[in-house]
């Protein structure tokens, strides 16, 4: 979930000076509209600590109009507040028709220390979450723009402003900055639970790289004035939040395809992992523990390829594979998850999804056959349903094959050439080639939005076959390895 | 929740004949046009045992076309089912577009079960509640006609329909019957949480009088068919269901307003709950429990005079009134519960309202103030909100001040004529009484809907005001009483 704001985007300090202008009048222009517009605005700031949201306070009062602009901290309880219920503090502080509130922590500062430091357990932990999305969807519904970013950093860069603000001396909460930065991993899932749990199509998530200063205030900046405007923008269908800007780097920028494998390791590696596989599987059995592999990526990026190499080394009986293609009248005549559901695998046994459930963000995304409402909704809808097969045990890897457009571009000439290997290619690839860039936001935003701890993406680098097989092979059994236990 | 289903109903058989004709016809009809226009229709079939939900699954079957129709029983586990995820046997029952699935016991069976049997912990069950309405949520995104109907007995009905079949000695289920008849009390607690927490704007409970087969089945009938036709008209915003046809027999009718008491017995029984009352609110400040009353009532039902009655015997320091007139202009520029909020007590004090946030559901629905989907989704803020005060530790009574229309123009003509009451009658107040029965049907769906353990609505018979105000006070001095203890 976090992946996308680990690319390392930087801003450099004459980039921010040009830009600084447009972005400062882009957002007075938006907030004086949307003050005449009457429609209440909620900032929240979260994320990781140390990511220094107090700056981007500084920042947003100085590019505000602050008549319209209260800011709002809750990290002391006072006594009138201990002595109602949780929510009063933030009913207080919840902005007149017209105004902005930016909240320094918020209704999710809470659940998430307390199950953090282990004061909450799991289910209520949950629960205060679906209160939470119940709370955002009722202000939604009454015409509250919600906008909400969550600053993050690598524990590296965690470790750094750590140190720096050690340097400095200064900081007065440095204790629990320690305490936080031992916490680091424990946090970050807590918090990628929270985020997923509630990220939802009317109140989304944005999460920020906040390594670099001026690309966090900008993009923050962006973000903001972007919701804003589009929220004036009308008619729009209920709970449509039109997207946002391509962002500069994306996730698949960050695979390093040029990684490839000698002949011989190949074989070698191959013969390995098929092996180990071939045993794991059985054990999986034996557990009654159900395996869904799942496979999206490039058209001929060697999804097959890949799918075969596994299925190899599988007792026949114990896996099916699942092509997807256009869904049957029957299909189509039923819920889009409906199909998906159908081929759910038994306990023990494994189903391969060639294609999946994604298609819906993907080409039903890009090519317009889904409505935006119906797309942006669907990433909570799939992490729903894969949320209820991990719950009953379900071992649940989606992969992403990822190649070059030249590398395709290859790879599509030669299909044209041989004989055996026409038939795969189609007038559609073509036309979906030129969609690339499109399809790229799509991935990236669909990883961003759907890889769990307990469902996680694995990015491929498929340039070179052997390589992206063997990377696939290997992720299998190092999850089955620690899954199944010895 | 369920006193709306505690009317007594029945048809005679006479009026049966005349009727099943006309709704047989309707039915049909609606189902074609359904079948049309693709949408998946899925009736949910839950409620109380012994209610005879089969007898209901055969007169559908007997009224609608069969070739649309399909119905599913889940009352045993299958290998196949056991083996994959819960919702997996119910997405393998889902009807294609145009048809329709009776569900005969639903997602709700397992948790309501295990819950009333105690193999599921409170947090567990209200999880499984929020999956179940995000589950629904999905479904009604994606255009499925969710119809849930709860069919419902008092428990002497139980008693009688279990002696019924113990004559006929012909029960397959005898035994589970007879342990559901001993928990009747605890599997109606769980049901109403159930309830309450998936009764959404647009997948709404409709709760069944079953003691009198004729009346449920045509009841039941009837909601199908006008929540099929209601399905049909568009343009309508998203997530309004129609109101329902106003019932034959709704909650007020079951106030005895003929009840009465003679002057003596009121001063004595005045004096006695006040003096409790005065002695239990300085222990509920010494349990931090804070109090909060909420009154509503026809115009001149003697709301005012209520309250005075409690207030007489509190120490100032320790309560506030709320009356509550036409929102301020701050108010106005807030959410609507925002100034509700405002006036919670703290721990261990007491808030009144004179009048309250119901409004939104009483004046504000009878006078069009409120769209149809915002008066709706009210229902489930409002239980929400009282949900954060209960379990906060808040006691919670909300009562509803009754009397009959002949003695609301009885008090309005007086007021007229002495002098210092006459500031209290207006225009308004004339006008309100021309809608008595919009208003009646609003206080009976606003008391079904938010009727709960927790957060009970009160009936006062409000015809004679002695009799009215001893009810108030012996309501709150027993409810502290039991949960303040000794």
């Amino acid at each position: 979930m976090f992946e996308s704001a680990e690319l390392d985007q930087k801003i450099s300090k004459e980039e921010f000076a040009r830009r600084e202008p447009e972005i400062r009048t882009r957002l007075l222009q938006a907030q004086q509209r949307i003050q005449k517009a009457g429609l209440p605005v909620l900032i929240l700031l979260a994320g990781v600590e140390g990511a220094d949201r107090s700056g981007v306070v500084k920042r947003l009062n100085e590019w505000l109009d602050p008549r319209y602009l209260r800011t709002h901290a809750f990290w002391d309880e006072t006594d009138e507040e201990r002595q109602r219920p949780y929510y009063w503090r933030f009913w207080r502080c919840l902005p007149a028709r017209g105004e902005t509130a930016i909240m320094f922590g918020s209704w999710y500062t809470r659940p998430i220390i307390d199950r953090v430091f282990d004061h909450m357990d799991d289910n209520t932990f949950e629960l205060s979450l679906q209160t939470i999305k119940t709370h955002e969807q009722m202000l939604a519904d009454d015409n509250h723009i919600i906008i909400k970013l969550w600053f993050h950093l690598s524990s590296n860069q965690q470790q750094e402003r750590l140190a720096e603000k050690k340097r400095a001396g200064k900081s007065p909460t440095a204790s629990l900055f320690k305490k936080f930065a031992k916490h680091y991993v424990n946090f970050l899932n807590v918090s990628e639970r929270a985020l997923r749990s509630t990220d939802t199509a009317s109140n989304p998530w944005h999460i920020i790289e906040a390594g670099n200063r001026r690309f966090r205030d900008l993009t923050a900046a962006e973000i903001i004035a972007h919701r804003l405007e589009t929220a004036l923008e009308k008619p729009r269908p209920a709970g449509v939040v039109s997207t946002l800007p391509t962002p500069a780097k994306n996730l698949l920028m960050g695979v390093d395809l040029s990684q490839s494998l000698p002949a011989d390791s190949y074989v070698e590696l191959l013969k390995k992992y098929q092996k180990k596989l071939a045993k794991q599987v059985w054990q999986a059995k034996d557990q009654a523990r159900d395996i869904v592999l799942l496979f999206e990526g490039w058209d001929a990026a060697g999804k097959g390829g890949a799918i075969r190499r596994i299925t190899q080394s599988i007792d026949a009986r114990l896996y099916k594979v699942i092509p997807v293609a256009a869904p049957s009248d029957e299909e189509k005549a039923h819920h889009y998850l409906w199909r998906f559901w159908r081929h759910i695998p038994r306990n023990g046994y494994i189903t391969i999804y060639d294609r999946s459930w994604y298609g819906r963000v993907l080409v039903e995304r890009v090519e317009g056959f889904a409505r935006a409402d119906e797309w942006q909704r669907a990433y909570q809808e799939m992490n729903h349903f894969e949320q209820q097969l991990t719950q009953a045990g379900t071992v649940l890897l989606k992969f992403w094959l990822h190649i070059s457009p030249e590398e395709q571009l290859k790879r599509f000439k030669e299909r044209e050439v041989i004989p055996w290997k026409k038939h795969k290619i189609t007038e559609e690839d073509w036309r979906n080639r030129e969609k690339w860039s499109a399809y790229e936001l799509a991935v990236h935003d669909m990883i961003s939005k759907t890889s769990t701890q307990s469902a996680p993406w694995t990015l491929i680098a498929g340039n070179n076959k052997s390589f992206g097989r063997i990377q696939v092979l290997q992720t299998v059994t190092d999850t089955l390895d620690r899954t199944l236990g010895d």
